[in-house]
């Protein structure tokens, strides 16, 4: 905290968020820092609506790029997943200044896009962790409370057990991380322990993605693989048979990849953060 | 056709196949070759059943690898999609030999994942068109009619309309290329007409295969994208308002890759055969 009060800019570069949510997120850090000065300010491009987005490509890119390179905000929140992140990184790259490198940026999920499109133009403070509309989840409040702390406070309790300042670390969700791979926006992970988790897909989809993910030359150079959750996995017909660890495990073998046990990341309220590269501190 | 007969050898890199698909196949050949010196031989790893695949990995392996060296097979035919081709790519292609390069390849959809890493290797006679699988659909025996006469006699009226020796071309499903895309099995596509069809997959899955596939560099470097049919499309939700060939023409022009209008091929029976690279003669 500096004597000024910190201000969070929050925009939805994927799906539209629900007015409800900014109205939830607010009373919360009200409650929790309340005697602080801080500032929400949930940009208006998080509540319009085009098709499957939140407002057209240009809209939610504008939005984005404004909040970025805005000085008066110290953190960059993303509103929620969805998808539509990916549609926009070739258009906003370009127009983030230096003010946009200085701030932090914390979200997951379809997130994952512009998270490792920022990182590989070697912005330093990313962070994997929950967004606003985690609010909505059971116990949300709490993933909410948690992300608050980082943002605000960097408080190291809210970070994944595993981070120390000893190695380099990342997170994405499978999917998105394997629509990655391949193009300009594919991150330098060499020697970093890579966190991967997803939602709401067949086990041979995640099978899939790691094959693609784990074939990639620059991710054979990662530290490890830490699994996160799958949650809600959908029916395969036939039975897949294997877990999702064990499908983890048969593509860090096949890749000569260590698998370094599970992260406790995922998409739900225990959903810990993950800075990306070093911690500077601990 | 050589004064020999014609073998064509059947293997399931991914999931199984009925034998009912065999007898009915073999049926069909018997009625449109009959007079012919044709065999087609179903490796009885085909029929294999091992979860989601037709067999385990290192047998389904195996049984691709056998056929493809097998001096005595003038075509690989790959029997049916699913899922499971990209889990033994890099365990076969070193056990590939030179007599593998010399045969025919005929497949799609899943096994985009094999033909692409078999491109990259420089394998010359490769196609995507219909598999023995192709019989069990309305008017399938069309779709398998189409593949014997490409694969026996190289008939040119089983080639996609556009198809000519003044260009070259090749083909994918949208899933699987975006999942060889950065590998070392994403082939080199430059100059290439790239035609492109999808099946059962959301809306907003299939732009962001596009948004990953036109992002590649090596990608961008084609002459151009054709649009397949893209059928069975799943219920989006909320819906994504644009039809495959807005998606398709979005990702063209944000990429700078010309759209030069729809390819006929699909999964359905209609299907038409894309030799990878040019044609030798037409």
């Amino acid at each position: 905290m500096t004597d000024r009060s910190f201000k969070i800019g929050v925009v939805a570069p994927g799906s539209r968020m629900e007015q409800e949510i900014a109205e939830k997120v607010m009373r919360l850090a009200a409650s929790l820092h309340g005697d602080r000065a801080l500032e929400i300010h949930f940009h208006p491009q998080c509540f319009l609506s085009s098709g499957h987005f939140a407002g057209e490509d240009t809209i939610r890119c504008d939005a984005f790029v404004e909040v970025a390179n805005d000085p008066r905000f110290d953190a960059v929140w993303f509103a929620r997943g969805g998808y539509g992140s990916a549609r926009i990184i070739e258009r906003a790259l370009p127009k983030l200044t230096g003010k946009a490198r200085e701030k932090t940026y914390l979200g997951y999920s379809d997130l994952g896009s512009i998270l490792g499109a920022l990182y590989a133009e070697n912005f330093p403070k990313l962070a994997h962790g929950p967004m606003p509309a985690d609010i909505l989840r059971e116990d949300g409040e709490r993933a909410v409370a948690r992300a608050l702390a980082y943002l605000i406070d960097g408080d190291h309790t809210t970070l994944e057990a595993t981070i120390s300042n000893k190695t380099k670390s990342a997170a994405f969700n499978i999917t998105i991380l394997s629509h990655l791979i391949g193009t300009p926006y594919q991150p330098d992970l060499t020697d970093h322990v890579l966190m991967l988790e997803d939602v709401s897909e067949h086990m041979y989809r995640i099978d899939r993605s790691l094959f693609h993910i784990t074939s990639a030359p620059g991710i054979r150079k990662v530290a490890g693989i830490m699994l996160g959750r799958c949650s809600d996995i959908l029916e395969n017909e036939p039975d897949f048979v294997q877990t999702e660890e064990q499908i983890a495990k048969h593509w860090c073998e096949a890749s000569g990849i260590p698998y370094l046990g599970r992260a406790d990341i995922g998409h739900d309220a225990d959903n810990k953060i993950v800075p990306f590269g070093r911690l500077l501190s601990v």
